[in-house]
């Protein structure tokens, strides 16, 4: 047995001193080696172990700096402190993801390769540009929110300022940014509704309220609401849109109630029965913060969108998200104003809204013989009405094709509304024949 | 006047249909046309406008689509709900950032142009892939997690399995993840410290307890208290190393406490002294936190960065990151990939220490005649203590020569030390030399 307990690899790109100390410190940390103990000294230490002895003098310098040991004068080396003895923790397995089923996700968009080009080109611009040195303005690039601005003006009819525009990590990042400088208090939300934004109401520290989904706020509705989330323009996940009347009635119960009003405006763009009806937020923008996202558009992955919050809280937002260096990565602002200004996204919008205005009828084809549209054809999913016990059918059959086809359950919270979600944006037009065909039979036989 | 107040613009990408509906909504919601009232037929409208009547038909049924109008039978078209009146939101004046004086930020890196070829690559990579379609694991890409478990253990000997670490958005997300984890209680963290990580405390709505840094933690000091952040490589900003007797004793304080540590391990890289003392994390993987960040070595705008948190918290902030869609950009995870396998990151970081030890002495030089160093040279700043007078003429004399040396008063809270924190890792050699000389004359006259 050596005079401690250490093996030294010379063929490791670690230097010997280094492996030395951090042996050393693995015996006195497990205790191996206890407090007060003396080491034998760096001469003989370096003997036993076949090193050159300015090897174990690093490696005792090393921990004598550290504090883990200390000289003596005349007297050799001691060990400074207790060991502390550790419990190892033993490494998990890895998690089993054999993911033999693939899930219709409502938000799974259909990008088109054929503008492949444009992805290229705009990580290239950011490949031979040079990141910025420090911490940028949390709002974002100046160039990215003028585009933004002007975007959101020309197809949401929400004229802002590009100083009052926030770019984010994406429709949750900004109700999270939000929720951060409303006053205290619960928030409405649609039921059936967005988990994400439930989810991430809830992870603020905050109670939710159901609002019923597609039907007029009463006028006290809000009263005691610090704010509500939304979906106005096609409700998630029933479809319908919000009328010109509900939408006053949902500002004056606002107004009412002091509550500020978050329209989460997911996919406004992939209209293809009619035009998209303006945001609710060009009606009032000291009362309503607008979420726009490029996850359905671009990828989910690209983990960006953007907020017009009232000014105010903009500022506030602002402000937190500066003293917690709390932006969004640089490469991915820079590649997105390449992605708008050479019409990308733009390009990948038009040919999703024409693959989903063709694959939406199908959809109905199959579906409506048996369940009720909960709204009209919009964007990339539609949800159908049915009772529970044949919605669990169709979507058992659909299981055993290979698809995951989520219940309306999977998305209520009190709300008796049962049926089925039918996403078709993140599959093949094969894939999608097949899960149709599933699901008929499943409501033919229920 | 036209009989009704609209104006279209023919070269506009808007169709006409779409121009005449955006403004007749502006007209109802300003209040200018009133409920009930008639609005003209469509064929006069077009007439009145000079466009054709498909034109105004258009408008018209997208706006009785949207609620904003209905049709009584034979008898035209009506304004259907009461008009919104709303007062414009002015448009701020951009704010005003002449910012003459360059910040000496103790957060900014020296890179290597010379290595600019490894970031290229990591886009040009980037550029060719095609994103993932849905939303990624947040814990991170698989390949990544490898890369930083192999790193962080060679590095840092924190020994922990690839399912274990989590990749964040740098330092501060990464302590909101697990802020969002840990029971109610305020946590203790270091005084003079890191700002930003106080304000994310702050921000989760937690108070905030100081810790004198650089001094033992009392057994009982962590009593109440849900964790404590601290600096154990480099306490920010005073530069010590915490000695294994003080780790050893924080560990204790926790472990009676039932609290946890959140070890910022944000330039343990960049010492040029001594090999860097392990990680904390190493001593005890089931009481702290490790964090780690791309800031120092490749950009802070990159955004990204890691935990290893204890298994239990880990699996709980998977969850809620899950639900919340909170992950990082798949681009940025894909690029740090290629950057860590080919050893852009170790080649910067090389570069950036050969730099920071060749310019800390000359700090220490000009520095040392007149103040005490608080720490010894590490990183890329150094503390100078000295007293508050003195700090601010010295200061001021920066300032007049265009850098923006922080006090130590702006990273304390109830310390009283004060003095200046010199950061070099922003600047060129010629600026370096140019603020030690101001410093330096501010010094020599107070």
């Amino acid at each position: 047995m050596p005079i401690l307990p250490v093996t030294l690899d010379r063929r490791a790109a670690d230097p010997l001193h280094r492996q030395l100390s951090l042996a050393i410190r693995t015996l006195l940390a497990d205790g191996v080696v206890a407090r007060g103990e003396r080491l034998p000294s760096s001469r003989a230490l370096a003997a036993d172990l076949g090193v050159a002895r300015s090897v174990t003098e690093q490696a005792y310098d090393q921990l004598v700096a550290e504090g883990w040991l200390e000289t003596r004068r005349g007297a050799g080396t001691y060990v400074a402190a207790q060991g502390h003895a550790i419990a190892p923790i033993p490494s998990r397995p890895p998690e089993t993801d054999k993911r033999p089923v693939l899930r219709l996700d409502t938000g799974m968009p259909w990008i088109d390769p054929r503008h492949a080009a444009g992805w290229r080109r705009a990580w290239r611009e950011v490949s031979t540009a040079a990141p910025p040195r420090g911490y940028d303005d949390p709002r974002g690039l100046p160039e990215l929110r003028r585009l933004l601005a002007e975007r959101i003006g020309r197809i949401r009819a929400v004229r802002c300022d590009p100083e009052e525009v926030v770019v984010t990590g994406g429709t949750t990042d900004g109700l999270r940014h939000l929720l951060a400088e409303l006053r205290p208090g619960p928030v409405a939300a649609e039921d059936p509704g967005y988990r994400a934004a439930v989810a991430t109401v809830q992870a603020a520290g905050r109670a939710v309220v159901d609002l019923p989904a597609g039907r007029p706020v009463g006028p006290h509705a809000l009263v005691g609401a610090a704010a509500a989330y939304v979906t106005p323009a096609h409700q998630h996940p029933l479809g319908v849109v919000m009328s010109a009347a509900d939408r006053l009635a949902l500002l004056a119960a606002a107004t009412t109630a002091e509550a500020q009003i978050v329209e989460d405006d997911y996919d406004s763009e992939f209209r293809y029965d009619v035009a998209p009806v303006p945001a609710l937020a060009s009606l009032d923008r000291t009362r309503v913060t607008y979420l726009g996202t490029a996850s359905k558009s671009v990828a989910p992955s690209l983990r960006l969108g953007w907020m017009v919050p009232p000014p105010e809280l903009g500022e506030a937002i602002r402000r937190r998200r500066a003293a917690t260096h709390d932006s969004v990565p640089w490469p991915v602002q820079r590649a997105f104003v390449t992605l708008l200004r050479d019409g990308y996204v733009d390009k990948v919008v038009r040919s999703a809204r024409r693959v989903y205005a063709e694959r939406a009828p199908r959809v109905v084809e199959a579906m409506s013989p048996y369940a009720t549209a909960a709204g009209p054809s919009a964007g990339m999913y539609s949800t159908w009405l049915m009772d529970a016990e044949r919605a669990r059918t169709a979507r058992a059959e659909a299981r055993r094709a290979g698809f995951d086809v989520p219940l309306l359950a999977d998305y209520t919270r009190t709300s008796p509304l049962t049926g089925l979600v039918v996403a078709f944006g993140g599959v093949t037009d094969a894939q999608l024949d097949r899960v149709l065909a599933a699901l008929r039979r499943g409501l033919a036989r229920s």
